[in-house]
């Protein structure tokens, strides 16, 4: 029985087409968040100063706040000698004005008191009672933070995409933003079908296996910026599976099934699919992963993953990681995720599909591991995969190749 | 009044006191996790495997479960004909045996039903009624993934140390791992104090200022691993400072306070913290941040960061990151921040301290931030710094770099 593959799709139609079904089903959306938890946060709009900063004309030393013309021709010889009329700390504020001849003693950060328009550092200052003889002559503004030098209010400081680290949410903080708008995390839902697959918590009896791809393709998910949630395993059963995506499709944004997707008989993904909403891909020309299926279903895009789960986390990582981190509103990560180095050994890769050789990593040193891609264990090792072109039947020991890291 | 300075300490010897008081004050410690929410995680023991994978002699393809000898010599021509006695789908068992002259039809992924060695697959067979006929010969375990080929029991299959990515996830979920022991994130509390500082949910009156570090702090212990707490703003008064230290410390692992670290009169953490514990290092030799004060409370380390909010996160940065990111059971990280580059601009440095020149990374262009050590919105821009030795008076235009990113 079962279904027939739809014609085969090249590796880099089957990105675009991904990447055009995300385009064309979702929007970027954001939600508020506190600025006390927003690491790893991506702005979803420009961010303008609300404030000067600093807000007032500020101390940058400990002293006396003067008139600059009371310190002209003053020095260690030849002292100018000041009244002090009040002590002013940092956060406190005064009524007495600063007049010729008098000044205020000041901490660093205090906000310069009416009349005053220069400090004079207290290293430069003999107290005695309540006078002061300054030292030194001061020039205006003498170790002044004016009132918005380090930003006018109004000024774009941050942008959209922005990555929020410490220092950018310090900037925020430092305008009296107490929230933030960043981009809302995508939901994912993850459903695992099969007749074989345990829970861990349950008892493996013969001819099972535990579960995997549920909770790694969460996990990969979160990875990719978005919240995502294992919504449990189902039997290969054809009502079983469209319910479970109806139900899925009203929780979550984007829907990865995994397991199913061949065009064999009890390969009920392609079917469901089908009836429920439109299929864009079955079938992509790579090794691993060929079963794959790509659907949309309600405005909302859902996956098929192959139930192997090398091929499974492949797939996520080729197809579908880049579309998911975009919509989480990260622009820049993929970029950061490949490293150069060269083959340890040479790999033989079939000709007409794209290969994906897990490789470990090692300085300069890119390690293939062979194993075949229903083995589990090659993924304690590996760090990411190489490309291997579909015209391409060897990769030499010693060639140079780009690694794509696993997030 | 004030207190002294210690004799200031020079850059290295300061981060080598502070983990050395890491190494002394701190164990590091387990907690057990979900796998379901493992990602980023920190393996704190090595992972054996626990049952054979597979468990069992598992079918690689759609087919038949036959005695590989009841093939030999079978072709199209001369096809060898079994009786087909059950259907196994994956996660299915029987109780029928194969025997000579009969066969199990098989789904990929089910168990080998007793008898049979090999699968011979669906595309070389041809059924009728219940029988088949074979069109092709088979080898003894042909498409057959043997009980524990991929891994057996009792083998090491994860490290300590290994960073929990999707794929190491799906590792120990194939091992019915349902939880895990990782490293436990180290509890940080962070506490402004300063009395111009004011909560973003406050109005901002004159000569107050919002507070910056206790949030951005926060986050920046958070980028290292840890769960960290703002525990609130303390005005700048020897019992308050004190009190609320004691407080935090009966929550937190390690306490990170910010403001009131000089010499001068008003800065209480020097006393307090003398008064409560040993003060290890108060000023380091760098720019900016010297007035740094590390101490040590109860076995608790305690570091009283600058009040200015770029001082504080670069002194976190360079002093405290990497101590907090190695507790958290973190070990990689440190190397992968670093990139080279090129200064666009010469930049002065002051000779006898270590400088640290907040920069800006385009592709190979390292630009150099001119902004002075209070000017926040540096941070805006800022991807990391330059260290520019006590040694070195001029960067030059050109010279090559390394740059810390930060987090």
């Amino acid at each position: 029985m079962g279904v027939e593959f739809l014609k085969i799709k090249e590796c880099d139609d089957a990105l675009n087409i991904i990447q055009d079904l995300f385009d064309e089903n979702y929007n970027f959306l954001s939600e508020e968040i506190s600025c006390s938890e927003a690491y790893g946060r991506i702005l979803y709009e420009d961010v303008y100063s609300r404030i000067d900063f600093p807000p007032f004309d500020k101390a940058l030393k400990d002293g006396f706040a003067i008139l600059s013309e009371d310190s002209f021709g003053a020095s260690e010889e030849n002292p100018n000698t000041l009244d002090v009329i009040d002590f002013l700390e940092a956060g406190s504020t005064t009524d007495k004005v600063v007049e010729k001849g008098k000044c205020i003693e000041i901490s660093t950060g205090a906000a310069l008191p009416e009349g005053s328009d220069a400090i004079v550092m207290v290293e430069y200052c003999e107290k005695f009672d309540d006078k002061v003889n300054l030292l030194t002559t001061a020039t205006p503004s003498q170790d002044v933070a004016s009132k918005g030098s380090d930003i006018k209010e109004g000024n774009l400081i941050l942008k959209k995409g922005d990555f929020l680290n410490p220092g950018k949410i310090g900037v925020l903080l430092s305008q009296g933003f107490e929230n933030i708008e960043v981009f809302k995390k995508p939901t994912v839902g993850v459903i695992s079908s099969g007749n074989e697959v345990t829970m861990q918590s349950e008892e493996l009896t013969h001819g099972k296996i535990y579960d995997v791809n549920g909770n790694m393709i969460k996990n990969a998910a979160i990875s990719c910026g978005a919240n995502a949630e294992f919504l449990g395993i189902v039997q290969d059963d054809y009502k079983l599976v469209k319910e479970n995506i109806i139900n899925a499709l009203d929780e979550v944004d984007i829907l990865l099934c995994s397991g199913g997707t061949s065009a064999g008989q009890g390969d009920v993904m392609r079917t469901v699919l089908d009836e429920l909403g439109e299929v864009y891909v079955h079938g992509i020309s790579v090794q691993p992963g060929k079963p794959t299926i790509v659907a949309v279903v309600n405005g909302k895009v859902v996956i098929g993953l192959p139930g192997n789960p090398v091929s499974a986390l492949m797939i996520f990582n080729v197809f579908v990681a880049q579309a998911l981190t975009k919509l989480s509103g990260i622009n820049k990560e993929f970029e950061n995720k490949i490293v150069k180095g060269k083959m340890t050994r040479r790999i033989h890769s079939p000709v007409g599909r794209m290969q994906y050789q897990l490789v470990k990593v090692d300085g300069e040193n890119v390690h293939p591991i062979f194993k075949d891609s229903g083995a589990i264990f090659s993924l304690s090792t590996a760090d990411g995969y190489v490309k291997v072109p579909k015209s391409v039947e060897i990769l030499d020991e010693g060639e140079n190749v780009e690694v794509y890291l696993f997030n």
